[in-house]
């Protein structure tokens, strides 16, 4: 039985019934955030907190309790028995049941608090191969700095790639590579590690976030701007990340293989550097 | 009671509950429609019809009954006993039950179904003193002519419009006026019925494509293209149009008054068609 958190209390999962009036389900109208659970500790919980604040901040939803996240995640790792074998934390927050209309509810209602846990098997091979991505126009809209729910733009996008044996779409908005439908993004072109800059166009990566500050403790020269498609031909390596990926190696972008089509060495120190650092969380 | 439909079943709305798993509350992943009812008929349902099929048809949502639409919405107002008075219901189809992944379920899911009614008094004092509009950059994604549930841009928008005593916000893209977050309007030009052409950027309202018609059975001069932001100061009228608020008088776009102030003549004949011809459907 797999128990999840609703509103305040741990029920079974399948207990969980969404009003058909929250604004979740109505208008897309809510934040989330994916943790994870490396055996004895979440993956950076802070920067999650950090990011889960400012998202509810972006779109105005009150969640007083927020603080009770990390507690209400780690009842759900050990409620569920997962606490020694990798895992997720799943939490959406909506601004709850109301009358359809699209302005805010009149009175302010309470939001809806949904989370879950589930443990997971890594995809260690895919970390050994490297992965294929798919370019892609970037459709979404101009503030994806904000985890909002409203992802089917993303799925959508996604889907496409993963009809083509690909693992990730890659976004590309007036020629520039933004970030993947569920991933940031980094290229190396002239021992240079660039990635997109924090703007409105992609969303703070926690793991994006430490993977920038292990590669400046090592030395390793970055560049926080857009990488133009054009530029594409010239990269030696690329990889992507995120919460459940980790440093993820790209040898194949929008059917062009990438540096030898393996691999590359900045990428596997990184990797390396992020294998010994997750730890320290 | 409300009695609102689910999956093939008329309940009472209260007992109906999505399951937190559903992709329209995890993905945003669905489309809707919102039809009104003239006493006697639904207004211009076959519109709607084409409409709906084309949003899940550019989604990729199958529901083969989806023919079973205006039974359903009729049985609805019976139902809910709205047959003699203005009323409106609302359809909601997502790509079902599944457990969360970006790529659409394997095996593919039955899709969710879900609409109810409700009667609703016009606002006919609106429609005589005309309303204030505000503009806000347009946030949206680039396929805004799929009538999808991501609708976060919209509310925020819209409530940015509501908190200052507007009644619609206006959407400009790259300085181009396209739509408002749950309409789409029109401007009055050298005696020139404006409005922005059928793209990606806008959705195609089904009373927009009637008040087209109606106007060129006038002999009322008609551009669809878009209107820049730097024009407004020259436009004698504006109007906007959905289903639930027909033809609506704009005496204010961006805190500056169009025309006179007044909703004008060409504004009110168009009103007066619509009223004689929305009885015909």
């Amino acid at each position: 039985m797999n128990i999840a958190y609703f509103n305040g209390k741990f029920l079974s999962k399948d207990e969980i019934k969404i009003s058909p009036d929250d604004r979740g389900f109505i208008f897309a109208d809510g934040v989330y955030e994916v943790v994870r659970w490396y055996k004895e500790h979440f993956y950076d919980m802070n920067s999650h907190m950090t990011r889960l604040k400012r998202s509810l901040s972006e779109i105005r939803i009150k969640w007083p309790e927020s603080e009770n996240f990390p507690s209400i995640a780690k009842d759900l790792i050990f409620k569920n028995g997962l606490e020694n074998q990798p895992a997720m934390v799943y939490l959406q927050v909506t601004r709850g049941v109301a009358r359809r209309s699209h302005n805010f509810p009149i009175p302010e209602t309470a939001p809806t608090i949904y989370a879950y846990a589930w443990g997971f098997t890594p995809d260690f091979k895919s970390k050994q191969s490297g992965i294929r991505v798919m370019l892609k126009e970037d459709i979404r809209w101009s503030r994806c700095d904000i985890k909002s729910v409203a992802l089917l733009p993303n799925t959508l996008s996604y889907q496409e790639a993963h009809e083509n044996g690909m693992k990730e779409c890659i976004f590309v908005r007036n020629g520039l590579i933004t970030e993947g439908s569920h991933s940031n993004i980094f290229f190396i072109l002239d021992n240079t590690l660039i990635t997109h800059p924090e703007t409105n166009h992609i969303l703070s990566g926690v793991t994006r976030k430490n993977v920038l500050r292990l590669a400046q403790e090592v030395g390793i020269r970055i560049r926080e701007e857009p990488l133009h498609e054009n530029r594409l031909g010239f990269i030696s390596e690329a990889f992507i990340t995120n919460t459940s990926a980790e440093v993820m190696p790209v040898i194949e972008v929008g059917g062009n293989p990438v540096g030898d089509g393996v691999p590359g060495p900045i990428t596997r120190t990184i990797s390396e550097l992020f294998d010994a650092d997750k730890k320290s969380f």
